[in-house]
């Protein structure tokens, strides 16, 4: 396919490569140019704009960080919508709020053109590794169009609904459920290693019996080891994540206790220091409740 | 090995059982006689009291509701510690409190008796088919020399250390676990079935990705279905498991803020009216709280 | 005082009402002009645009129902920043955020003009009877030179700082801590009344011995009687002076769990149809919770 | 009237003081027979035992630390239920359970006693200036009999039902009210304070609008200044009274979420060594959580 792609962050920069690698014809653009070299030597043209990136491309993917920045690629003077092609494709692909994705969708099709919300399961090895996991959403006839892109960036790509805010919302409760298995973890390890019982030992037998999900193992061993960096999805992130959940809890009117729960969590770990560190260390706060850890 | 087998509820009829049926020597023993019947056909021995169930026994297993139970069966006047051979073993499975573990640690040793807590994770159906977790901790060499009782009741035996209470402490932590993943989903569903996104879909991708546990099917399903009677495990077991948790956790000082979400949780659900609802029923709260049911 | 009163709400009519009476050269302005009426009989003179709201005057105070209200009439195309006299100042008197608070005092100093933040404590009725508590934060000098208005709306004026965002700072932790006193009287009301204590007779002797505050003997008034409709404050302000706070909490990076419960308490009341209630309608959900009452 | 009264801690001893001073044939008793010296000097009667302490006495005052204590002095054997005259009455005026009350209402009507429920609200220092407030529960011709003894203890007494439950079920909802305050004080004060705003001026605010209640003052002082020893009312016993709370929530059934939160707060401040601190530390770990403060 003729793609352009936005935003060469960690995980931008890993699927750009793949689809590159997979014989697309990639345009890229990034805010900071110096991420564009690696790419361009694979093969990928490099755009100095946005409308350079979006000109005679099919479809142009955006990975950024937050509201904000989609906001203002897309939307902003200049933005995608304003320089994209009459039919051609916006697939966004950041973890954005449902609202945006409702903004985006009717700008898109104010100017004509198509839009589809496709954000990603998986930490930045797993991008490398094409085994994302892609939550799609928006027109089926678009999404089968998309899908040569979609399968040179992850092992599985999941339709679910046509109103592409559906996939931001999936995501949104998705990173919930792994933020919640944290803190549920943290608050586990406090009691039974308070109690005695070593936290690896436990999660092993957890692991081995109800918990056969690679979260389990991947951010037990985090928290029981302590090993909260260098950060693979840092605090800040995970705590914008919590955000735009709460924010979708009230415009939906959803009350979330569990989720109030986490962002009490990240406000404090943020509020203590913990800018740097891996989103996973909201669950060493349970301990530290404990009077088991005292930094 | 020739074993005693106390309490024959739901999950316990099923393991004597499998003991009977793997060709152990089995006396069964039940406060209400009319469950014996059954294992009596397989050709288990009946006993009418606690100290004809421990009678000449290498170990004697118990499996009842509570901690009062194991309390009366185990200290009580004409109990297990008064009546069972120095030197032989009583191997708790229930799911009782630390504090009642240390008890019966104390007692068994002032008795000359061996002890070892053993509880099992797993629902009926696991039970009867042998699938069983066991954790067990005590003495290494008593729990080796009871190995092939537990071979008979369970897939696999994890040992989580020389204290008996430690078994206990991680049944406790991981029903936590359990319960937590329940009100994680109950969330999830409330937000994204209010937002246009059906649950069972939602579910589908999330144990497809991140979460391919069985527990997340199973009650993923339960909540997605609404399908919370007849209960597998019924609302006030679940509730008084978070009430153990609470108390190691207030003994062991150890706040627990997600444990006393999930408390408040079943004491509502109790209040209104749901006794005989699966535990997965406080599932439904977080709907409900969102305006989408009333029943 | 040669003043402008822009906001002619509940609170707002009555307050302009007073600086009229008092004596005090009044300009009015309100979006939907019927208000106007009430107080131009009155004696205030009639403006159209907020350009004639502002002209020719010492101060110009806003009044209006939430931030978005007020960023428009003082920061938006001619608004407030735009049209005031240079050394006039703009009082903000409405509950707004901190942000906004900051946004205005530099956008009031670039023009020149002086600006103050001066919230209210105090329901309709005590508006209306020259009641109000004002709590008043800026330049000093400023302040002193605005008192005549404030004598003319309130009982008594408190200097919170010389930065006005203090005083917005100082107006939502103060009506959290009303909030606060609410989910209080509700959680012990269903305990005693489930318990066979009327919560009218436990009221009586909580405020006549412990809390003999006004806040107290109105709310649980309310609470006890359900009587929560007509609105003297309806739930949905309630709900965004939450969102106040959380938004404070989240940018100073000050966790508050109990703001968090009291948050999900408003998403549930406004989810469950209380959009026309009063806020201490948030006080019922623990009865509810404990099966005292379905509507 | 003929008295006596068991268990002359920091409250108890003020108490008898005060009974003894207001002409009253007092026999008092307590566990360490140090404590009874002052009292004998005063014209009070030492006894060694309950039994003496019962002997020929119109009615006996128990005012002891937890439902242990009372449970063995008034139930255990040789205690007052096996002990007291027929007719003759007990009066318990500790904060104890609801469910030991009942036991007490039974035990005392089976044995042909009669028994009240009057526990008290006020620190030390209003018990010694006699300034108790009494919530008095039970037959009303029992309470008026006793009123002689009420007078000389307390300011005012407050009937509140019939059952003598009822008077503990307030006690306890009326402390739960007092750490709640604490909670929200700690909450508004951290928020303040990282926004810039002096927590004492903002608490001289409140306190001089909204909440002119001394526990305002008393609570939001100790705060604001840290001052968490010595203890007034000792941590453990704040945490035993939220307990109480949280038992009668869950025997009637009512989900209590501030109460829970309280719960974790006081298990968290024991577990970082505020055993000795006065209950209101808890309203610092809202700063701790904000990066304020860490010692």
């Amino acid at each position: 396919m003729k793609l352009g792609f936005i935003g060469l962050g960690q995980m931008g920069s890993s699927m750009a490569t793949n689809l590159v690698t997979a014989g697309h014809d990639v345009t890229v653009f990034n805010r900071s140019a110096e991420k564009l070299a690696p790419l361009v030597k694979l093969g990928a043209k490099p755009a100095a704009t946005v409308a350079e990136a979006c000109a005679d491309r099919e479809a142009v993917i955006t990975m950024l960080a937050d509201d904000r920045a989609v906001r203002d690629i897309a939307l902003g003077t200049g933005g995608i919508a304003s320089v994209l092609n009459p039919r051609a494709t916006h697939i966004s692909m950041s973890t954005v709020s449902v609202e945006l994705a409702r903004d985006l969708t009717e700008a898109h099709a104010r100017a004509g053109q198509k839009f589809l919300s496709a954000p990603v399961f998986g930490r930045p090895e797993m991008a490398a590794a094409r085994k994302l996991f892609i939550v799609a959403a928006g027109d089926p006839d678009v999404i089968r169009a998309c899908q040569p892109a979609f399968d040179a960036m992850g092992q599985k790509t999941f339709e679910i609904g046509t109103e592409p805010a559906a996939a931001n919302l999936t995501k949104i409760a998705g990173n919930f459920m792994i933020a919640a298995t944290i803190e549920t973890l943290g608050e586990a390890f406090a009691l039974v290693g308070k109690g005695g019982v070593d936290p690896s030992a436990f999660l092993h037998v957890m692991t081995s019996t109800l918990f056969p999900a690679p979260i389990y193992r991947t951010y037990g061993t985090l928290i029981a080891e302590r090993k909260f960096s260098p950060a693979g999805f840092a605090a800040p992130l995970g705590h914008k994540d919590v955000r735009l959940l709460l924010a979708a809890g009230e415009s939906l009117r959803v009350p979330m206790p569990l989720g109030s729960l986490l962002n009490d969590r990240f406000v404090r770990l943020l509020a203590q220091g913990g800018e740097q560190l891996d989103w996973s260390a909201i669950g060493r706060l349970a301990a530290e409740d404990a009077g088991l850890t005292r930094e």
